[in-house]
C-alpha cells in the first residue's frame, strides 16, 4: 500500500464500499457527536467524510489535533445512511470509518481560518498566503488561472504560434512607465531593467524571421497601486508577420472566444468569428468610450441638428459654438419620480461636469424644462427618429465634442447599471479599429500621435504625403471585453522611410528619430517583414473569468498594495557587501530621518 | 488574394503547377545565369525557388536588392527540369517564376550573412541577434527550444502537474549564489531580489495544498559566466505532496524520457521506467563520480585487498595507511605504444594527480612496473577477477578514498575518450540515490551536512536519534543524463522537529535554525504535508538535444560572456532621476578612475 494514499478526497464514491483505503489530508471541519467523531478531510481534489468512534484508536488522536493538522488515515469505506447523504460533494454518498492515523503535520494555532473563508484583513491573509491559498475560493481562482493560462497555450500552438522566451534583465527604455532597474556588477554604475513588455524583443523576432510568436511573459511596471494593478503582471504577448489586421482578428479570435467558452461556467461569450469591430469614431459617438461595455443595450446618439433651433437656449448655444447634443434614453422611466432624474444630474455635477439635462416621459406626456422649451412636437419628432417610446426618458449630454462623448459615455454606464440593464451572464468582445493616427493637440499648437507613433498608418506613405494628417487613420485596434480594453495592438510601422514621414508630421526631425529609436529603426534596416500584434492581459483575463475585481485574488503570490511581500519579506534590506557588489549606496530620503539603510 | 501570401515558402509541391500564387519572404541567394536571374525566398518554413526571366518585371527589381531584402513575389508554380530538381528540399521539384514584386524592405549591407552561416565573433552575432536568428542552425536550435518546453508543458500536464507562476520580484536570500537585487521606490533602503529559483515558494504551494505543481520558471543568478552558464535561466520546477522519492521518479520519467524521444532525432534513449537508480556511494566507486557518463562502458574496480601485500611497495603503502587502490580499464590496448600509457600518466599528473599507473598486457604477456613488482601470477589473479581479457591494459588510481575516486573518475573518462568507446547516439539517464546526509568535516572537526540540510533523512527522526549519523542517507535524488546533471532534487524536510533534531546534529542550535529558517519553520507549523521534487534545468535539456556546448546558442536573446546585452545595449546608465526615485547613488568602484556614473 501506498505509504500515505490510495485515493485522494474527492475519488471515493458508492462503488468502493467495503474497500480498505489510506487517505492523506488536512483536518477542514471536526464535530464531535458525543463519542463519534466526524472529520472532514481535506486535500487539492475534495473533501472525504472521516468517522471515528470509541472503537477506534484513531479517535483520540483526531481529537486532539487541531484544525487543518496534517493525517495519514487508514479505513474502510461505507455507505453513509439515506438521511446522512451528501449530494453536493462527489464523495456524499460514503464516509470511511477510521481504523488508524499517522500524523503527518500538527498544526498549532491559526492565524485565519480556512473552513468558511470568513472576511479577513488582506495584510493577514497575504502574510499567511500558504493557508489563505488553502481558502476554497482562492485555490479555485488559482486552478482557474493555472488553466486559463494552460489552454490559451494550447490554442495559441494551435494557431502555429511558437512560445519564445524573451530576456527579463533587460535594457531600460526612456517612454512608458517607470522601470524596475538592476544593477549590473560588472559593468558599475550601469542597470538593467526589468521589461515592462516585451514589445521591441517581439518585434525584432518578427525580424529575425519567427512567422508566429506567442510568449505568457512576465511584465513589470514601478507604478502606485490600485486594485487592479500589480507591479508584476503578465500577458499573452503575441506577434505575426505578413499579417494584416484582419489576419491578427482570424488568429485571435478563436483563442479568446474558445477560452472564455472553456471557463466561463454557463455565461455566453460572444462568438469567434463574431466580434463587432467599431471604428473609434462610432465608438466614442455610441458609447462615448473606447472601451465599450456592450453588456449595456443603451446607445447614444448624436441630435445636435435638432437643436440647431430651439426654444431651449442654452442647447442652441452649444450647437450654434461647434458644441454637439448627445442622448442617452432611459428606457420605462415613466414610474421613476423626478429625483432619479434629479439625482443623475447631481452626479454628473459631482463627476465635474456642467451637467446633464434630462426629458422625462410618461404616457407620452413629456416633462422637464428642456421639453418644455424645445416643445413636444419637436419632442415628438426625435423621439420618432430615435425610436424611442412613450414611457421612455432622455438624458441629454452638451458640450465639446470630447467633453460630450465623456459625460454621454459615463450616463450611458450609470443609467444601464440604476435601471439594472446590464445583460448578466455574458462576456460581450469587441474589435475597437480605424483609431486616428494623428491629432490635433491644442496646448502646443501641432499635429501630434494621438496613441501609438509605430503603429503603421493607413494607406501608408501615400496617405501621409496626401492626406490631411488628422484625417489619417492607423492599423491599429483595441480588443475589448465586458467594458475592459484587454489590450492594444496594431499592425506596426516596419518602413524607416514611412516611420521618418510620420515623425516629421508630427514634429520631429529625422535626427531625433535616429536618435531615440535606433534600435529598432537599424534593425529595420536589414530586411523586416510587415508584422503585427497585440498582447491581452493574462490577469485581466482571470480576473473576468474569476468574477474578481482585485488582482491580488488571481494570483498565488502578490506583493500588497504598498508593494511588499509580507510573507517573505520583500522588499528588505540586503548586506552592504551586496551594495558595494554592485557599486551603489543607498541613500535617505529627504525629510524623514531615521529610515534608509 | 491575400496581401503578402497565399502559400509559405514551404508548401509548393508538384500538385501544384500551374496555380497563380503569392509568395512573401528573404531574399536568401541570388543566382545570375546570363538573363536568368534564381532567388532562393526564404521564410520561417522553408525555402522556394523563384526565377526571373527579361520577359519579368521582377528581374530589374530583384537584380538590385541586396541580400536579406523582404519582397512579395506573385507569380506561377512551374515544374523544374528533372535536371534541377532538389529532392532536398520539399518544394525542389516546383520554381516560382515571377510576374511582379513588391518590396516590403530594402535591405542595407549585411553586418553577417545569413546563407551558408559562416562563422562569425559571437559579439557581432549577438549585436545583430536579429540577423543571426535568421541562419539556419540557430532558427532551428530556438525552435527546438520552443517545441521542448512545449512538450514538457503538456506532459507535465498529463502527469497532473498544475503550473502555477511564483514572484519574480521576490525576497533576497542569504545562502546562495549572489542574487540581482532590484532597489524599492515605495520601501528606501531596501530591495527585492530575483529568484534563483522558486524553492521557498513551490514548497509553500504544497503547504497551501496544491497537489503537484510545476513551472517552466526563469531563475537569475549574479555569478561569473562561462559557457554552459546564463544569468538568466529556466527549469523545470516541480513539486508534490504525499509522493515518496519512488512517486517523484515515476511521475517525472516519463516527461524526460518522452520528451528526449520526441526531439532525439533517431537517437536512443533511456526508456522510462528503466532509469537506472544507482546509489551515491557505488557511483563514487564504479565511475568515480556522481554524474557518471553512462555512455562510457568502462567501470572502474576496487582492487584495495589485491595490494594488502605486494612487491609494489608504493601501493602496499597507500594500503597500509587506510588508502585504497581503484582501476580502469582499458581494453583491447595491446597495439598501444608505451606512449599511450606514459602520456596518461603525465595528463595525471597536469590534472594535479600524485600520478596514474598503469599495467599493460599484450596477449597475456603483462607489462610495465606495477606487474613487474606485483608478479605475473597475482596480476593473473586480478585480471580473472575483473574479467579482463589477454589484450586489455588496466590504469591504477591510488591513494585516499576521495583522491583515488577522483583520479579513476577523471581517467575513466579519458580512456573512454581515447579509445573512442564513448557510445554514440544515445541519451543515458541514470539516477544518483542514497546521498548521505551529513559527512564528516575534517577542517572543523566535527559532522554537517553533506549537501542539503533540508532533505528529509531516510529513517526519518529514528535514525537521527539512534544511528552513526555519517550513516544516515538522505532522500535526495539527482538526474544524470551523459555525464551532465540535470537536477537535483529530494523529498523535503517537512516536520520542525526533524529539522532541528538534524541541525543539532550538525551543531546548529535551535535559536539558529529559527533565525536563520523561520519562514519555513513557521509555515511547517501550520499544517504542511509530506512532499517532494526536483528541478531539472531547461536549458541544458535543449543544449543536449541540439548537441551544442555554448548555452547562448540555445537561448534567443542571451546576454554574453561578460552580461551585456549588445543589440539593446544592456546594462545601461540610467537618468538620475531614476536612482534618485529608487533611493541610491551609483559609486565608482576603487582604482578605476573615469568609470562609474
Amino acid at each position: 500500500m501506498h505509504a500515505y494514499r490510495t485515493h485522494n478526497c474527492a475519488q471515493l464514491t458508492k462503488e468502493k464500499v467495503g474497500e480498505t483505503v489510506r487517505l492523506s489530508g488536512w483536518i477542514h471541519r471536526k464535530r464531535d457527536h458525543g463519542g463519534v467523531l466526524f472529520v472532514d478531510l481535506r486535500d487539492h481534489y475534495g473533501i472525504t467524510q472521516v468517522v471515528a468512534d470509541e472503537d477506534s484508536p484513531a479517535l483520540p488522536i483526531l481529537d486532539a489535533l487541531k484544525l487543518e493538522s496534517v493525517v495519514t488515515i487508514d479505513g474502510d469505506v461505507k455507505a453513509r445512511d439515506a438521511e446522512a447523504v451528501n449530494a453536493n460533494l462527489p464523495t456524499g454518498e460514503i464516509e470511511v470509518f477510521a481504523r488508524s492515523v499517522t500524523v503527518q503535520s500538527k498544526a498549532e494555532e491559526l492565524p485565519l481560518p480556512v473552513a468558511g473563508e470568513q472576511d479577513y484583513p488582506e495584510d493577514i491573509r497575504l502574510k499567511y498566503r500558504f493557508v489563505d491559498l488553502r481558502r476554497e475560493t482562492m485555490h479555485r481562482n488559482i486552478m482557474l488561472r493555472s488553466q486559463v493560462i494552460s489552454s490559451i497555450r494550447k490554442r495559441m500552438i494551435e494557431q502555429d504560434f511558437n512560445e519564445i522566451q524573451t530576456p527579463i534583465l533587460a535594457a531600460s527604455s526612456p517612454e512608458g512607465a517607470r522601470d524596475y532597474i538592476v544593477p549590473s556588477r560588472l559593468h558599475p554604475g550601469t542597470f538593467y531593467a526589468l521589461p515592462q513588455a516585451p514589445q521591441m524583443f517581439k518585434q525584432l523576432l518578427m525580424v529575425a524571421g519567427f512567422d508566429r510568436y506567442f510568449q505568457i511573459a512576465p511584465c513589470f511596471r514601478d507604478e502606485d497601486l490600485r486594485a487592479d494593478r500589480s507591479p508584476e503582471f503578465y500577458q499573452l504577448d503575441f506577434e505575426m508577420s505578413f499579417a494584416t489586421q484582419e489576419d491578427v482578428f482570424q488568429a485571435i479570435e478563436p483563442v479568446l472566444a474558445g477560452v472564455f467558452e472553456e471557463f466561463a461556467n454557463g455565461k455566453s461569450v460572444t462568438p469567434s468569428g463574431e466580434f463587432p469591430r467599431i471604428p473609434y469614431a462610432e465608438a466614442m459617438l455610441k458609447y462615448g468610450s473606447d472601451k465599450p461595455d456592450l453588456r449595456n443595450p443603451l446607445v447614444i446618439s448624436d441630435v445636435t441638428d435638432h437643436f440647431q433651433t430651439s426654444g431651449f437656449g442654452l442647447f442652441e448655444k452649444i450647437v450654434g459654438t461647434g458644441g454637439c447634443v448627445r442622448v442617452i434614453p432611459a428606457p420605462n422611466t415613466n414610474e421613476k419620480s423626478r429625483k432619479f432624474f434629479d439625482e443623475m444630474n447631481d452626479w454628473a455635477r459631482r463627476e465635474g461636469f456642467a451637467g446633464l439635462g434630462y426629458v422625462t416621459r410618461k404616457g407620452g406626456e413629456f416633462g422637464g424644462p428642456i421639453a418644455k422649451n424645445h416643445g413636444p412636437e419637436n419632442m415628438a419628432k426625435l423621439y420618432d427618429e430615435l425610436g424611442l417610446g412613450e414611457n421612455d426618458g432622455l438624458f441629454f449630454a452638451a458640450g465639446k465634442d470630447k467633453d460630450a462623448a465623456k459625460l454621454a459615455g459615463a450616463a450611458r454606464t450609470r443609467v444601464g447599471e440604476l435601471l439594472e440593464l446590464i445583460e448578466e451572464g455574458c462576456f460581450k468582445f469587441c474589435w475597437i479599429v480605424d483609431f486616428p493616427m494623428f491629432e490635433y493637440d491644442e496646448e502646443a499648437k501641432k499635429v501630434d500621435f494621438s496613441h501609438n507613433p509605430f503603429s503603421m498608418p493607413q494607406g501608408e506613405m501615400e496617405a501621409l504625403e496626401n492626406e490631411d494628417p488628422l484625417e489619417i487613420l492607423a492599423w491599429q485596434y483595441d480588443i475589448v471585453c465586458n467594458g475592459y480594453e484587454l489590450s492594444s495592438g496594431a499592425i506596426r510601422n516596419h518602413r524607416p522611410d514611412i516611420m521618418y514621414k510620420a515623425f516629421e508630421i508630427a514634429g520631429y526631425d529625422k535626427e531625433t528619430v535616429d536618435r531615440e529609436f535606433s534600435g529598432m529603426i537599424e534593425a529595420f534596416k536589414l530586411g523586416a517583414p510587415p508584422h503585427g500584434g497585440s498582447a491581452p492581459g493574462i490577469d485581466r483575463i482571470v480576473m473576468l473569468l474569476a468574477d474578481e475585481p482585485n488582482i491580488r485574488e488571481v494570483i498565488a503570490f502578490p506583493l500588497n498594495q504598498k508593494a511588499q511581500d509580507l510573507m517573505m519579506g520583500a522588499p528588505s534590506q540586503v548586506p552592504a557587501r551586496a551594495l558595494r557588489d554592485v557599486h551603489i549606496r543607498t541613500v535617505e530620503p529627504p525629510k524623514k530621518e531615521g529610515e534608509g539603510q
